[in-house]
């Protein structure tokens, strides 16, 4: 099952997406895809994410591979939806995608075991761990340069009949050539052992958010580029780029 | 004005607390406060804290002053209210109080200048950024180590008719020694350059949450210690400590 959130005539609703045909969850009626506009499927949880969790994109960057998993938070005010722009912001001269696969909570929980971690999943959707990858290296800390507004994409809904997710493949691809391509069998920790690596720390609750770690081949966007993030079984979330416009002088 | 959260037979609910009457905003009857449990005055918002916000401060932990300010970020699931108990957790070997006067955001705003935060802000309360010493070392981010469940104590309320956040004394008291003394004027950046700094990264919504950073004398805490943070003008905020009993075997 395909769980969204959507606009239609200025209403925002949750919906599950039975082919084309929206099927709100508070009995409305039916309504076409196309004539709705899909939103991020989650609003308010934490959102987690994992700092290095492929061999190779640790390699990239030059980095050892940590002894456990690094985490760092997003704010709920850096997510958007499909179709909404990544704006670069004009504090960071390197702004790069980072295609991800993202676990959704469904049950809170805490100090679970990996195999008890299933059974408190919504679901599978895909993200983009946007990142000032300049401010990332002069703050140490990575609260800013993955914090910005639109910097954390979601979407394009969430996938509850998902595949065994740690092996299934995922592509990031800018203006429609492949710019990482890999399978989460390359991660270090599989997504059940970094959700229950995290509830060891913190209680996660429903609409929680985990970003499972970038693969390599990360690199920036420009203003005007189109950015897709494909994981099969799951979907393909998609987010064009711009430049941020001065909202004040 | 002091704004809480309270509860009382089950019900919890926001007043405004008046002498020691608590008076509900939804108009039910008025409660004396001793018969209610005031809660965490704010829910769940995104928490911004300072890493390095006290000259004095940063020479303690051996570090140098930042050119800019250090942001990252505690997650909701981490706050508690006055009274509750701050829970070692057995994957920490030092569990550090850090005393922090905090700004609640009262209406969204993005890119604001220094001199437009106050009509954003809805008041001040008093904070305690938990920390996990030996975890922050060892991790390099602050995600996990100022991001245990109960690490976010809040309260006791929202004072939102507060003194100038710019040169008010704060204290910290473990078992009524004085452990913290300072004043804001201390501060490298003063509560507004901060939030008009975080806000040029990112809408601020209401119910946000901004921790200013902690004066110099922070020390580890011990099951069975109260930990008091006071700021003048504002409140105090009290809570026990306690060893994380096993949850699960």
């Amino acid at each position: 099952m395909r769980l969204v959130r959507a606009r239609h005539a200025g209403h925002e609703f949750e919906a599950r997406l039975e082919g084309t045909l929206l099927v709100p969850t508070d009995g409305s009626p039916k309504l076409p895809l196309h004539r709705a506009e899909l939103l991020a499927p989650v609003q308010q949880g934490k959102i987690v994410c994992i700092g290095l969790n492929y061999f190779e994109h640790a390699r990239e960057l030059g980095m050892t591979v940590p002894e456990e998993p690094q985490i760092f938070f997003k704010p709920s005010s850096a997510v958007i939806g499909p179709g909404e722009s990544i704006i670069l912001p004009k504090a960071s001269s390197r702004v790069d995608f980072e295609g991800e696969l993202a676990v959704v909570i469904g049950r809170a929980c805490r100090r679970l075991r990996p195999e008890e971690v299933p059974e408190h999943v919504l679901g599978l959707c895909c993200a983009n761990d946007v990142t000032a990858r300049d401010l990332q290296r002069r703050d140490g800390l990575y609260a800013r340069a993955k914090g910005f507004d639109t910097f954390a994409p979601l979407g394009p809904w969430i996938e509850t009949a998902y595949p065994a997710p740690d092996d299934v493949a995922l592509q990031t691809r800018v203006n429609g050539n492949v710019r990482q391509k890999s399978r989460t069998r390359d991660m270090i920790w599989s997504p059940w052992q970094l959700v229950a690596f995290i509830s060891e720390c913190m209680t996660l609750l429903p609409g929680d958010v985990i970003l499972t770690g970038t693969p390599p081949g990360i690199g920036p966007l420009a203003p005007g580029d189109r950015v897709e993030v494909s994981i099969d079984g799951v979907g393909t979330l998609s987010n064009t780029v711009a430049a941020e416009t001065a909202l004040k002088q």
